[in-house]
């Protein structure tokens, strides 16, 4: 009946990997519980890019176990007035600064309680004005992965920041989606669901998409199935339409990138 | 006597550390099996390259303890005929597609069963056609170390796909190679075993090797022996020939990278 | 009392993510204890940049439990008379080549005492002449982990190599001093304290740097306190002066990296 914390701490940050920020954040975490299990998500975030990192932590968080501690820090705002926050839900909890990188996962879960981080007692003392990940937000998660309440870390508030997340628009016959992100492979994710359209390749109408001047028709669902260099539609693993190409890059292929539109039209 | 599963999956894969991939797969191994350690070896294999996976599984699986669960994703074609699976040996397990990746790690280890995972049961579902490492790989891998017997994801088969793995070979006094891959330092790593060279350093007879239009004819037994700029030979931490140059590129200096080839010329 | 090793062996090296480097290091301190946490600091110090190296450790040791073994690997005379070593403080260890790279971490130790791994028992066998990492510091921490008295691993020495630790210097009424690293954001990270600036921005005297052609005279307490694209000083996570720009890389704006100039003149 709701969340118990886990021994699991998973990191998303725009931190990169060649700086000593990841690991003094995880020197934070384990100064206060040496027996937890921090993970790697990804630190890979492109740098203050705050709707990039709730992408990755919505298409990551809830392949780990219930009571799993998710710290998620993309910060521009570090040391300003925003605040940082606790998120607790029946299945996880979510530790992060207060701009929108959380709310897409506190959509997505149910029982929700938010809380405001003011208590100082459990910070990294003194708290610097320029990296809350190493001494706010790091050992906040680690003392809750220790059995701390909730409440404790300070009071709950409920006008948290709101992520402003791309919806497809529909137009006309047409319906107008974007392109999420682009994975190492290539690969465009779109915004656009297999219920956006009608559940192909199940569907019973003809679609094509318009997207970097070119027309595609193809589905497949496979990466292999396709064995030429034509790009093809394909339901990925976030359960989202892509575009892709059989082992090449779609985004270099038609010039494609992040944020960039696309057009399905229905026959 | 034979295999007995520890607590250590390691994962090597071509997905990068920038998407949320190597994330949900680590969840969807500690949901099922929350007490156990991952160790990345890389997930900076070359996109869709086999062969480099292959590569760096065999130059790495070794060095863990007995018992270790090795999970290796190089998967151009997921979603396709291809079959998933599990390999056991004396010492090692072994999981991932059936497409070569193994093969190098299987022709050199004792007592090899091979097991085509179609037991649904084990996977994640429902199973994605974009992403069997999640879906398929990381849920057995994690069933394994909690001690399930290798018979119960599938069958044994015999006719798993090999590795056309590049051999030296010999043209009238010359022995003709290739380089393997590049290190991060430039080193050039060779398929060239000491024991093709008659054992240099110790060889009585004089050889060198012509590489990106230079003649090679130092050999060095350490990457600091040479003060200057010129390539040198080397017997490398892998124990293969390496070309070197001291503190620079080896692989910028001759213009070379993965596949080119080499001459061993002996006097 | 004394130092008293945890299970946790922190990893900083050049080794990058792609190589198998770092994983069949973690194999090798694995197999000589399992039950260790190994944590990842960074293996992306830039090749050989021994300097590099000591300023991520330096940056990032602390902030680990007491107890807590750092492994640190810069090391481009492995495999020539540079000798190996383990050294201890009253809080924690440290193994890596005696190259300057343990050094400032020794100076802001106390109590310490320094060893020549010498005793070849405890090494990983054939050592190789090239990567000491897997074949001797990594055996070594898992040893130490395990509870093995450093006395047991060779003598100890009091003249290790010390570090060329770039200082400000003052030059009439001027401070000089340089960049030590750009992290990943671009901000410019100095190797001037607040100490050196009579602590600003409480200071009563007023500041200007000169760098990349620019003068700098704003101060900020936070990156986001500057909402336009003038570059600012600010004293960041390091405890050390920065330059940074608001959501941009004042490295790029300015056309400055590692080991630039800057002066700081007094009004």
């Amino acid at each position: 009946l709701g969340f118990v914390p886990t021994s699991i701490i998973t990191l998303t940050t725009d931190f990169g990997q060649d700086d000593p920020f990841v690991g003094t954040m995880k020197g934070a975490i384990l100064s206060v519980n040496p027996n937890v299990w921090i993970v790697d998500i990804t630190h890979g975030v492109p740098a203050h890019d705050v709707l990039a990192g709730a992408m990755t932590l919505q298409s990551s968080y809830s392949y780990f176990p219930k009571g799993t501690i998710h710290l998620t820090v993309v910060d521009p705002g570090v040391g300003s007035s925003r605040r940082p926050l606790l998120v607790i839900t029946d299945q996880y909890a979510f530790v992060g600064p207060d701009n929108g990188i959380l709310a897409r996962a506190i959509d997505s879960q149910q029982n929700v309680r938010v809380f405001h981080l003011t208590e100082q007692e459990y910070f990294l003392k003194p708290v610097s004005q320029t990296f809350h990940g190493r001494d706010i937000f790091a050992p906040v998660a680690a003392w809750l992965s220790r059995g701390k309440s909730p409440e404790v870390f300070g009071p709950t508030v409920d006008d948290w920041v709101r992520l402003d997340w791309p919806i497809p628009r529909r137009v006309g016959t047409s319906l107008f989606g974007s392109v999420l992100r682009v994975d190492r492979f290539g690969n465009l994710i779109t915004n656009i669901s297999p219920e956006d359209l009608a559940c192909p390749p199940n569907t019973t109408q003809a679609i094509e998409i318009g997207i970097g001047g070119r027309i595609i028709r193809r589905i497949c669902r496979s990466y292999a199935e396709a064995a030429d260099d034509e790009p093809f539609m394909i339901i990925g693993s976030a359960g989202l339409l892509e575009i892709s190409v059989c082992q090449a890059s779609a985004a270099a292929l038609l010039g494609v990138g992040p944020r960039d539109e696309l057009e399905v039209r229905f026959f």
